[in-house]
């Protein structure tokens, strides 16, 4: 038997439609339609080497396409990854296979990154592919490889495809190369009930080179990738395909999208497709021919190991350490040491001035973090004097000018923190985390450690008004799992909250760093980052305590003041610093009780939404916080007009003695 | 002395720069840079009343980058408009002016919609384009009018801009003329360090028409808006600008961006535009032809008048009903019965069925619903028998397809929801609110009914897995101001729930409903708005009550079936349902103290975050819910894995019995 194309891609038709079968549920019509195109990708044209999945230098293939999940599963099981295993295989959307419904980073190597919200497989690719260059200006074209994105009609109607987009051809991303399955079918029907775009009309207006194939001719697609590989610029190759191709009756409607085909249909695409086997089964040649097409980079794999291996040893050392995610030599010490000064010499900032100075002590020893903003670099305090912008000219600079475009600095981000050597950072104003909230919940998911400096963090930010106040923002954030939110109180917390940051090896951070200047809180040094515990006794009560005020960022201030008053008229207050509530839950019962404390008056202060602030005052105690929009005014005032003052905590905790 | 274009134009650079400087802060750049687009559609081609703000058929005018918010309120003041008075101005960005930082909805009537979170104003002006075309398509040519934006670079370089860009262009709205401030600058600097965007070969390939002009050229001006009225498709006029104009020394840089111009530099601004007059002095020739201009259609909106006055007086009182956002006649009623017949023939449906349900009952008697979804008709049960597509060749229809478009589809509902007479909803995956919450923010913040039906609201979704499984959004919902969030337990609830996001005029209401059949828990009929309480106490205990056990949606069921295993094991329980958190916490204390109760032990059972359950239950009550992301597997396994089960309710109680 001689193996053909034909052969090769329909083993990922027939796995994809079996399994789909057996789970009864899934989406059999994007493998089935993109499955050329994926069997010449990984048969002739991608770089990786299953039995070395981490390779450094391997290409990256992105599936932006989630939802067809089983036509990556299908290429890392038969190109011969560990997993999926075939079981793993026909346990497709069951409980402890790797083989989730939509492609899952953390389940499988192989799976570049999780996938399924749309849109931003290819924004992600984006940053991947810019990691690439940035490596590439560093080391050389010892890091030189592509960036390979399989993207759907969603995708490309999602507006984070834009920005994502845009930023890729300003920025002349020449090895990111789109292949986009353009088969006119969504759920709801034929595109043409949604869109008239010409696709490849737009790319070109974004500085995009464009080829237009038939998605099921094999020539056509190899010889795209091949013209794609030497453009000087990101690549879109529209791919024309008929999904579901293979199922006789269905092909080429949304009744193939996201369903079972059902064991007729099954039976009647076997037939179609000249496919006499049984489920799951796969032809000894057949598997066989997969097989040596996952050896095809085996020797560039082990040849790039040589190339590795000669090249400095500090040069090296320095990349696995930043692989590792493991801090450089004299990170902490020197943290510490600008703690100290600050203990001798306190300074009154605003947290987001605050930051800026710590990434001042961070930035020249660690080398990988990738600085930036969404258009508001002098107001985030994001870019440090050592930094020099990223530009299409030039990739060996620090810092990116994002633009407007908060949802693709996050998902770029996120690609950067995947291609595994960057400690990407970038900010915006914290109410414009809405715009990039499903990336940061890709990093949370991803387990990825991106840091996200989000400055003018409540109605502190004064006259922009009611539409640039976070109000519910650190709430939201806190809810989301696997983040760790962190408002300072001063410019010693933000110090340790950064730290802190950077040594959460899976986990997104959120900084929420004020616009106005804040009294430093804590005026005696411990190489203790008290922050990093989440909460803290950081003033106890002269006296036997009645009153507990417990506050975050900017209250913490007020509570310190109102804790003076308090004490003088008779009432002993502790007052607690609780910058993270994630760290805070995570500390043990004995020292979490010992913060909180046993008063009998708890009262919580924080400028922004109440909720869940009962976990620590309880249902008895008193939150003083803000649960409607905000308004036009100086910031002064504003804490006047919606109550947060000392004024205000004083009479709450005499309500209550 | 002859009143130029010029003087006209100038008035408003003064005023901005003047303001700007009072307040010492906001954007003075925008305001003077398009003074001379806004002077020319202000006087010439806008068809507005300013002592009839809300006549329905007004040209509508978005100020999409809202930061320019003094171009606006000059405007609004030297037309006419009763407010901002001059000594509102002259409060620009102060306490209870309402002059705020960016343009307000709710401030001031000529301010067609709050604006200031970049790329919104253009996407809810897709909205109001669609909605007169809607409105033309039942009424005739008497709602015939154009929607002008002001678009900045920043609101072309955000996502959303893309979507709506897109999905004018797919439904042909002609009468979306965008004049786009083409200036080259925003925040960070030019903008070539961030874009290399064609932006009219952009527009063009999503199949608008396109003119590029001059934008300080009074003529070209004029001309270009006058051909875009004229063309078939919605228009791009990109108007070549220099941001600041008018300010010698800063003029063209984006120092004049965000920021006062300062002293000196007005003074010199005075001499170069050749403004001898005192800080917000108005000349009075210049004052009354900028009066003169506002009273232009005076005569057409009195004709209109008169033709409304000759209509169908029933077409007229209805749609003066609906601009009232009454409810029609006979629906309560027709809910009820509905409610009625359910507890004769209880159904046990996914509470997304029963939203299905409860709009076969409303759809037909309130004709001003728009139903939409962002491609997931048929898993959001959207779309009735009753409704047909709205299409770019027939707007007579009342379903839109808005395609993988979340975002859009809720700014484009705001945009309905603002021209004043539908009442639009529309569905995604309850994880997707992440995609259109910086939309569904606006709607809050501008106290509009829009209702989001948010689907498969729980790991009750299943194999779909942890990408589309929320955890946090209800959370992250409740926690945001003035939104109604209801999660149904089954299908009188959800019936309820619907008839109480109508009644909800000034307020958002968000719709979480389940993927998976869930049993009626509401066996007998009241003719009592339930679920519009908020809570209600379900089943109360046999005998003095023990414990509470409060739940929402799904897991009201497993509460009750804890109850009887609990009664049995002899400890009376009490269920209590709690679909919408905003709603209860209105009620007064006497009503919410009788329903949480006063037992030892509460208990509440929710399938997601556990955030803030503790203000119901207390620091000592138990929550069982999700805090970590969820798996891929069928969604009764899930359940079982994650811990929201009978046993686990019963062994909850117990422990602490």
């Amino acid at each position: 038997m001689t193996v053909t194309h034909g052969d090769m891609a329909n083993t990922i038709r027939a796995l994809s439609m079996d399994a789909v079968q057996a789970a009864n549920s899934g989406h059999p019509g994007m493998p089935m339609g993109m499955a050329d195109v994926a069997t010449v990708l990984f048969t002739k044209h991608l770089k990786y080497d299953p039995k070395w999945p981490e390779w450094p230098n391997r290409d990256r293939f992105v599936l932006s396409a989630g939802h067809g999940s089983m036509l990556l599963y299908s290429l890392l099981y038969l190109t011969g990854y560990e997993n999926p295993t075939l079981e793993e295989i026909k346990n497709f959307r069951q409980l402890h296979s790797p083989c989730a419904g939509h492609p899952e980073y953390i389940e499988l190597a192989g799976v570049e990154m999780t996938t399924g919200p749309l849109g931003q497989g290819l924004a992600t690719a984006v940053g991947m592919a810019l990691a690439e260059r940035l490596s590439n200006a560093r080391c050389g074209d010892v890091i030189d490889h592509h960036t390979y994105v399989l993207a759907g009609d969603g995708c490309l109607m999602e507006g984070i495809s834009h920005e994502a987009v845009s930023m890729a051809g300003h920025l002349g991303l020449n090895k990111l190369i789109v292949l986009w399955d353009d088969n006119s079918i969504s759920i709801d029907g034929n595109t043409d009930i949604t869109t008239s775009d010409d696709q490849v009309a737009r790319f070109q207006a974004h500085n995009w080179h464009t080829i237009a194939i038939d998605g099921h001719n094999p020539d056509e697609i190899s010889a795209a990738i091949e013209e794609a590989q030497q453009a000087d610029k990101p690549t879109l190759i529209a791919c024309r395909t008929t999904i579901g191709y293979g199922a006789p009756n269905k092909q080429g409607t949304a009744a193939t999208h996201g369903a079972p085909l059902g064991d007729e249909e099954v039976a009647a695409a076997r037939d179609f497709l000249g496919w006499p086997y049984a489920p799951f089964e796969v032809p000894d040649e057949i598997m066989s021919a997969w097989r040596d097409a996952g050896t095809r980079s085996q020797q560039a794999a082990s040849d790039w190991k040589t190339a590795w291996d000669g090249l400095d040893s500090d040069i090296r050392a320095d990349f696995e350490r930043r692989l590792n995610k493991e801090l450089p030599a004299g990170l902490t010490d020197a943290i510490n040491a600008y703690k100290k000064q600050l203990a001798a010499e306190p300074k009154k900032v605003a947290t987001r001035k605050a930051s800026e100075m710590a990434l001042g002590v961070i930035n020249p020893i660690m080398r990988e973090t990738i600085g930036g903003s969404a258009d508001l670099t002098g107001s985030n305090n994001t870019k440090t004097a050592d930094m020099t912008p990223v530009t299409r000219d030039d990739f060996s600079g620090r810092y990116m000018y994002y633009g407007v475009r908060e949802f693709g600095m996050a998902a770029a981000m996120n690609g950067l923190a995947l291609h595994g050597e960057y400690m990407p950072y970038g900010g915006t104003f914290l109410v414009f985390t809405d715009y990039c909230r499903p990336a940061i919940r890709l990093s949370a998911l991803m387990k990825q450690r991106v840091v996200y400096v989000m400055t003018h963090d409540s109605i502190g930010l004064g006259e922009d008004g009611p539409t640039h106040q976070p109000i519910e923002h650190v709430a939201s954030l806190r809810a989301m799992p696997n983040v760790a939110v962190y408002r300072p109180a001063d410019v010693v917390e933000t110090a340790e909250c950064w730290l802190a940051a950077l040594e959460d090896k899976e986990r997104p951070s959120v900084l929420v760093l004020s616009r106005q200047n804040l009294e430093q809180v804590r005026l005696t040094h411990t190489d203790d980052n008290l922050a990093a515990k989440g909460g803290y006794v950081l003033r106890d009560a002269d006296g036997k305590a009645t009153a507990t005020l417990m506050a975050t960022g900017s209250e913490v201030e007020l509570a310190l003041k109102a804790r003076e008053e308090l004490q003088a008229a008779g009432i002993p207050t502790r007052v607690v610093s609780l910058p993270s509530w994630e760290r805070f839950d995570e500390q043990d019962d004995a020292y979490k009780a010992e913060v909180l404390g046993t008063t009998a008056v708890n009262v919580a202060i924080e400028a922004g939404s109440t909720q869940g602030w009962e976990r620590y005052v309880g249902r008895d105690g008193i939150v003083i916080g803000i649960d409607r929009f905000g308004a036009s005014a100086p910031a002064g005032e504003l804490f006047n007009y919606f109550g947060l003052t000392v004024d205000n905590i004083v009479n709450a905790v005499k309500s209550k003695v």
